[in-house]
């Protein structure tokens, strides 16, 4: 198959062998597949990104000195089946699922190994047990958001909100854009949002922000203090270091900061201001299968406004290029990638 | 009145003109005042607090270029009334208090603020809406443990514990004490405790710790994995820098971190291991009203076992060597200062 390889830190595209279903696995063909953040870092710091991983006793790892077809937020059509499945989706379907093989090589996240390929490569292998079906008339490039849209879903549930929360979010790259519309979702408001984009903040209106701002002309935490309703919740979505700091400094007494931007190097906290002020740092990370489930639902049913964010689309002799493209963000939202595209 | 005053980054025992109590104000004679670790920390870096607590918005700040009296753990006996005050406690009535004025002056934290003098002086001005007289019964030495065993009942109260979760409490000096005192209160089994003092951990087991470890002999990880029945809840009761990194090494996934330890240095984080095993971290400080008042209830009725804490008493001319002693932990639990023995 034809596939965009991370290998040795660069992107190129090679023809692999097609990969062969294992038991319990389905055989698919991947239709489209978003490019993540965190893909753009797995290329660049992919050491640093097995070494947490192995820190932090996550059950899959990957080589990055062979070959990684990387690509996790995909929408596939069944082709053919393993051993062992039950045959429960018919060829022809198109599905998402988590990016996540429970297979007799053990636990592999699907575009994070060496062993199963992911989606900026023309095939996919699948385990059975996590398929949903993409609803009719629900389009693939939509369908291929339920992963990075489970995302905002599951910051929002560890956020525990109660009614009267005024949440605050911090950077609208897709992350905090997700959380704008799980919010949207909760019926929290007002959502204050903060970016330097200015086409990142018309996504974050589109999403579903009551109050976007340009932290250059005014200070997120203003914009804030200005509508705030009731307790803050702050959402961290943009992962640098030292922005913890900062939100533990312009946040009031007793604010819940949830960290669902992705920060890989060390940070630097000032533990006084979380003991003054009672501060609790909720770090968060991926989705729950029922959650991955209820946001496919909501983007099918027209409940997550996902039209806005597909601001591009390659094939996979695009990859390496779109990864250049969204190192500057005020560019793009969500570039897929049509691995069939010639 | 005579009092341990400091000075200079010094403690030296000086006459100071009688505290006059204002509006709302009662005066009272200081029977007993435990020395906190905070007091320790404040000898040393008051410029670091007074720091903090402006850049966390803490409502009162002292300056340490001027005298302050510090103590706020203290038991007392009600001598006279300020203008505008309700009476509700007759003289002679022992009392304990949060250390907290809402003056005419603003709002001071009674023993760090350079208007009202604390427990380490022979007088103070409380405030009359937050006295709370002392049970018949309760010894004045134990009542004045009120203070700091608040603190474990509302760090505990902020882990949100369920029923199953398996605490583990790391550092058993007076904050881990009062943390495993709570723990054992809500009926939390098995505690897992650890500490490099034997003393400590002697005092961790009279409190209630079901199982308690030296770390130089187990890591405290282990003793935990070993008797956990459920989700994991760590306590940090030390407050240096690098223990909360160490924490979140050890951490299973989805562990709820409570810092109750005050590390007033900068820290440094790996925000991976958070993300990646979506810890939680809440940073705690002091107590409400409700859990000041509970918790001197009981200590009166025997439910938090307070007797073992106390391993010293001096007066006035003994707080700066009493200081220098707790700096070594091998020695005390808690000191208490009795500022009327000559």
């Amino acid at each position: 198959m034809r596939a965009a390889v991370m290998r040795g830190a660069k992107l190129v595209v090679d023809t692999l062998p097609d990969p062969e279903p294992g038991p319990g696995e389905v055989l698919v063909k991947t239709l489209a597949c978003g490019i993540c953040g965190s893909d753009l870092h797995a290329l660049q710091h992919a050491d640093k990104l097995v070494d947490a991983a192995r820190t932090s006793d996550v059950p899959f790892a990957m080589d990055p000195s062979r070959d990684v077809v990387m690509g996790h937020e995909f929408c596939a059509e069944v082709l053919d089946f393993g051993s062992d499945t039950r045959r429960s989706v018919a060829p022809g379907t198109r599905v998402v699922a988590m990016p996540l093989v429970l297979g007799a090589k053990g636990v592999h996240g699907v575009g994070y190994s060496n062993e199963y390929p992911g989606g900026y490569g023309e095939l996919m292998c699948l385990s059975e047990m996590f398929l949903l079906p993409v609803p009719n008339g629900l389009a693939t490039e939509h369908a291929a958001l339920t992963e990075p849209m489970a995302v905002g879903i599951h910051a929002v549930a560890k956020a525990r909100l109660e009614p009267g929360d005024t949440p605050l979010v911090v950077g609208c790259g897709p992350v905090g854009l997700a959380v704008i519309a799980a919010l949207r979702l909760r019926g929290a408001e007002p959502i204050v949002a903060a970016d330097f984009s200015s086409k990142r903040r018309a996504l974050a209106e589109r999403m579903g922000a009551h109050v976007v701002v340009d932290p250059a002309a005014t200070p997120a935490i203003d914009a804030w203090r200005t509508h705030a309703r009731g307790p803050a919740v702050f959402f961290e979505c943009v992962g640098v270091p030292g922005l913890l700091d900062r939100m533990m400094t312009d946040a009031p007494r007793e604010t819940r900061i949830v960290v669902a931007g992705v920060c890989m190097e060390d940070d630097r906290i000032r533990p006084m201001l979380g003991i003054n002020k009672e501060l609790s740092v909720q770090f968060v990370l991926g989705y729950r299968p029922d959650e991955f489930a209820d946001t496919l639902g909501a983007i099918a049913d027209g409940r997550i406004p996902v039209e806005p964010l597909v601001t591009g689309k390659v094939g996979v002799e695009g990859v390496a290029e779109a990864f250049r493209t969204l190192a500057s963000p005020d560019e793009h939202a969500k570039i897929l990638v049509e691995p069939w595209r010639s």
